[in-house]
C-alpha cells in the first residue's frame, strides 16, 4: 500500500457510495473492538454525515455508544478473511487487532484506533442519535479522512448477504455526460 | 432479461447492500418521476427497511413526500445511458418514462410505477418521516419485492462521483467460514 495521504472530508461519499464492507473500530474505558459493517450510507457533503447501522447485539454499541465516535475504515479484496473472520467473532471474547494481526495506529481526533492495513479511515463523532434505540441508526460527522495515495480505484469488497461477496470491477466514466453542477 | 419472480422482501439486502445505484419511480396526483439515487442503506430485515437521502431539490421529493411511497428499481450496467440521464434531468421539465423510453408498469401496493426495464423492483411505503426536514432522510419498508429469475448476480452500478462508475465484478463465497446464524 502505498502511503496515505490526506482526503477532504467533503469527498468520503467517492469512497463509501459505492456500497463497501467497511470495518469499524471503536475504544472506550481501555476496551478496543473492530465489527464488520454493511449497513450504511452517505448522508451529507458538508457536514461530512454517514449514517449506519450497529446491531445492539454488538460489543461495539457498547463501545461507540459511550465513546460517541468510531473509526470506518476501509478493507481491500485481499482482507477477505479477515473481514469475515471479525464479522464471525466477538470483543466480548477476544481482542481482534491482535487475534487478526492488526495494526491499531492513533487517530487525531477520536480515542478509536485506525486500522493501518486499509486503504483508507475516516474518523467519525456521533453527531445524532436519535434513531439509536428505535433502529440502531447512528449518524456520524466524518472529521477526518485518509487514504492510500494509490491505487485510485481499490479492490474493494461488496456483501450479497449468505457469506458471498462482490469484488468491485471496472470502472467506467460518464463524466462528459453529467451536467457541471451535478460533479 | 428471463421473467421476474417474487422476492421475499427479506431479502432485498442482497439487492441493495452491495450499494448499486438505483432509480426511484414516484407518483402523485397525476405526475410521475424518476430519480437516480446512490445514498441509500438497508435498515433492518424484518419488517425490510431502507432508509435514503432524497434532496429537497429533487422533483421527485414532493411526489414522494406526499404520496408517502416509491419504488426502488435496480439497474443493470446496460442501462448506464439512462441512469446517468435521469440523474442530469428534472421531473419538472421533463416526462423521464417518454423521454427515456422506459416502460412503466403497475406496481400492486403502490402507486408509483415499476419501471421493467429493471432487473428487481421494489414497493415501498414511507414508514418514518421524522429526518426528513432535518436531513432529507426517508425511512421505507419494502412491501412487495420482485426481481428476474437469472441472472442470480446482474452487473450492477455503483458510483463513485465525478462521473464515474464501478461496475460489480466477481462472486467470492466464503459461506463455510460464516457461523450459522450468520448467513
Amino acid at each position: 500500500m502505498s502511503r496515505k495521504v490526506d482526503v477532504p472530508v467533503s469527498d468520503v461519499r467517492r469512497f463509501l457510495e459505492p456500497g463497501p464492507v467497511v470495518l469499524v473500530s471503536s475504544a472506550d474505558r481501555g476496551d478496543t473492538d473492530i465489527m464488520t459493517m454493511g449497513w450504511l450510507t452517505v448522508m451529507e457533503f458538508t457536514p461530512s454525515l454517514v449514517g449506519c447501522i450497529i446491531s445492539s447485539a454488538n460489543h461495539s454499541f457498547g463501545l461507540i455508544r459511550r465513546s460517541k465516535a468510531c473509526v470506518i475504515n476501509l478493507p481491500t479484496a485481499d482482507l477477505i478473511d479477515t473481514v469475515v473472520g471479525i464479522g464471525n467473532t466477538t470483543g466480548a471474547e477476544i481482542d481482534k487487532f491482535a487475534h487478526f494481526g492488526l495494526t491499531a495506529e492513533p487517530a487525531v481526533h477520536v480515542a478509536a484506533p485506525l486500522i493501518a492495513e486499509c486503504h483508507a479511515n475516516f474518523e467519525c463523532r456521533l453527531v445524532d442519535g436519535c434513531l439509536i434505540d428505535k433502529y440502531n441508526f447512528f449518524i456520524f460527522e466524518v472529521v477526518k479522512a485518509q487514504a492510500a495515495a494509490r491505487p485510485k480505484h481499490p479492490e474493494t469488497l461488496h456483501y450479497l448477504g449468505g457469506g458471498a461477496f462482490m469484488v468491485s470491477g471496472r470502472i467506467i466514466s460518464r463524466r462528459s455526460k453529467f451536467r457541471p453542477e451535478m460533479l
